[in-house]
């Protein structure tokens, strides 16, 4: 028995929910390059960002205050579900057998099932702060779209949901949900955008990807003056908003007088990683002694390898070039990843500060297939009784790794993830899996070549 | 802004989980009646339970002691989410303008997705404790099965679930859930069973009902020596192991100071409601002053009227007659409800405990009917952001309707249902509501009538 006093969840009480996010740029020595207008190269003015976004939201994007006070309302709204549990995975760790401790903080227990509720409330609270109606976004596996469905319900704003094809049709119950929570859902590409008609143009069965559904929602909001565009990742508020989840993740450690060796994270766009980690790095930053041997790996899907394999470069957010050149680990915008399960990590690019720290050696990219993925989920779900998200699969994967490898060495080391979401909607891709018809989807090596070729030689370096 | 001070989520923290479950047979003047044999019509002797239960659960089932201790090794089993929160529904409480306080038990946290995870572990630990190989059960919607089957992966036992056809159909992905952990699933009525046959060769299309898969199920265990049989509802041993709802239910309501007006579950066989009320009925037993005037609401749907229109009578828990007598409502054990959604409430019987105190008065049974418990599960969705079961939903609709009446006549009551679970594998039926195709299964009068008359006459008076 293991230290049996010690609580398996470590719980919070809602007056602990911290009041303050953390604005890693603040800290960082090398500050991130600004995101650069398409046409004249040159930074782009805030300006220019108030036709897609509202002002609040525009000042964080380029804050350089180190805390950002969290809106009274906003906690009240958090206190729906936050202070979410750290929960030691003791089944886990019987399981493999390891002196490891492993921890998770446990993001799926937010009613939207995941951890972008907490940007999705910031969002629309701002929002509808400044008098803005609907906000329009894309969804890749439906997470983000559920989560900002249920917020601008919540703020009494409409919503719609562009939604990447291929997870349309394998997810047909995201869509449901969302409707719940009345929001509109097309399947993108559609044919209600110049951008979807484009791209519906020249290949008829477009299955779909982030970037072209984000080109859509874009091109709406900057046609309608009532609706806002709003990004579920990448972009530095957003990630701003998740580290509410590593706010309490230290707290927690704090009471159980423990402190990670490694943290880890799955990354897709990079808001449920930076959210974890960032309040972490905060202590590396800082000199802190206890956090200068904390490693912190960041992990993505083989098929969608942009901080494994990717250039960093400044390159469009989206697949028609309509939004700023961001300085970003990218495979390239028009490149179309094969399909995978893992929709939220199905992305060309990288949040700015995730790709900065991965390039200054402070963040450890790994990739895994799809099946290494998924034998670590059930692996997980057998083991601590929770569905995880195809997603969050990716950082049971490297937690499974680093426990054994802790064990092939005799280390009791602590090990935390972030346990971004449930898989309760993606039960069709474990059927799969558990009839062995799960592909390992391989990458096109001629394809991807040429657009990181292009990506090389196109773009301004950073 | 109602008592600000006061959190949304009343928390217990682990040391607080009940250490004992509540028997309410010690405190009822008036026994149940016990169980007969159907050849003999003498009551059952333990014996021939034992074909299909460990010892352990028979003894829980005719005990007489008012509190049973819960084992060390289900405690920490169960603290793998356990104390649930008890939750102040704010968010419905503002939706409706009602003076009332409504709170709510959220059993939807558990890891299977419900109550019904409870006793699943504390069944499949006293089986493993006899040495018992394998678990057997029957399961309408899935909740059930999905909860033992994680029970029975905990405990490393195997698991065999006949899933009534119609949810075979119409939920594939609760399907998936028990197979990733590890059980073996067949649709109901199957071939791999005399009793499943006999239904087949007179109906080959049935849509299966609870009473029939019980009646596989039962037929399995009672055949194979390392296989027992595992109740999800009904029987007192499964009605004890519920308890700890009301247990923790109580201590959170003292923390915020309130003692509920009118408390409301959903019933099926009456697990769920039973947990959760018996605790609370217990201090209207033992004359708590504040329990006086305490109301105690069981709520059951219109297609399946077990307690409203139901005759107490001795009947058989399973279609194909193979278990013993119970005292209790029924429509007639080969009576076949119409299809609805909510497949845990569609059961002809009730646990006798439960049809006791409904004869006795201290319960009041009311029935709704589909699309009533959907307009009030999307207005529970979008105020409170959790999308409940079609179970729950029966329980948020009578509170939404006792709080609306609380208004109209100036009371502010409190107002504490139990959220059984959550939708999230109940999708469909929300879509088929959302677009207007939900329908509400009328009863084919001239058929229950036959089957009640049946029953009235057939069956020992109680």
């Amino acid at each position: 028995m293991k230290s049996k006093q010690l609580p398996n969840r470590i719980l919070l009480s809602e007056r602990e929910i911290p009041k303050k996010w953390y604005n890693i740029a603040a800290d960082l020595e090398e500050k991130p390059r600004p995101p650069l207008d398409a046409e004249t190269r040159q930074p782009i003015s805030p300006d220019k960002l108030s036709a897609i976004f509202p002002q609040r939201l525009i000042e964080q994007e380029v804050s350089s205050k180190k805390f950002i006070k969290i809106p009274e309302e906003l906690l009240k709204a958090y206190a729906k579900w936050r202070p979410t549990p750290l929960v030691r995975a003791r089944g886990l760790e019987e399981l493999l057998e390891t002196p490891a401790h492993i921890y998770f903080k446990n993001e799926s227990v937010s009613p939207a099932g995941s951890h972008k509720l907490n940007t999705a409330l910031a969002q629309a609270y701002y929002n509808k702060l400044e008098g803005v109606k609907r906000l329009v976004t894309e969804t890749g596996a439906g997470q983000w779209g559920s989560a900002l469905a249920m917020a601008c319900n919540h703020f009494e704003l409409g919503c719609k949901v562009y939604m990447v094809r291929s997870s349309y049709d394998q997810k047909p119950y995201r869509r449901t949900m969302m409707r719940m929570w009345g929001a509109e859902v097309s399947a993108s590409p559609s044919e209600e955008t110049r951008a979807g008609r484009e791209i519906l143009n020249q290949h008829p069965d477009s299955s779909g990807s982030l970037g072209i559904a984000i080109s859509e929602a874009v091109e709406v909001a900057a046609s309608d003056a009532e609706t806002k565009y709003s990004l579920g990742s990448v972009l530095n508020h957003v990630l701003l908003h998740q580290t509410i989840i590593g706010e309490e993740a230290l707290k927690q450690m704090d009471k159980v007088e423990e402190y990670p060796d490694t943290i880890i994270g799955c990354v897709g766009g990079g808001s449920n990683f930076s959210g974890f980690a960032f309040p972490f790095i905060r202590e590396k930053l800082e000199d802190k002694t206890r956090a200068k041997k904390l490693r912190v790996i960041a992990v993505e899907p083989s098929a969608c390898p942009t901080l494994t394999r990717g250039v960093f470069a400044y390159d469009y957010g989206d697949t028609a070039g309509l939004t700023p050149l961001l300085p970003m680990y990218s495979l390239g915008h028009d490149y179309i990843p094969p399909a995978i399960h893992a929709g939220g990590l199905r992305y060309h690019g990288m949040a700015p500060l995730v790709s900065l720290l991965v390039s200054a050696g402070i963040i450890q990219p790994v990739a895994y297939t799809q099946n290494e993925v998924f034998d670590a989920a059930l692996k997980f779900a057998r083991s601590e009784g929770i569905i995880p998200a195809p997603e969050s699969s990716h950082a049971i994967r490297a937690t499974i790794d680093e426990a054994l490898r802790a064990k092939s060495e005799g280390k009791k080391e602590v090990i935390v993830f972030n346990l971004s979401g449930h898989g309760h909607f993606d039960m069709s891709a474990y059927d799969d899996y558990l009839q062995g018809r799960l592909a390992d989807s391989t990458i096109d090596e001629e394809d991807l070549q040429k657009y990181l070729n292009q990506l090389r030689h196109q773009s301004f370096p950073v």
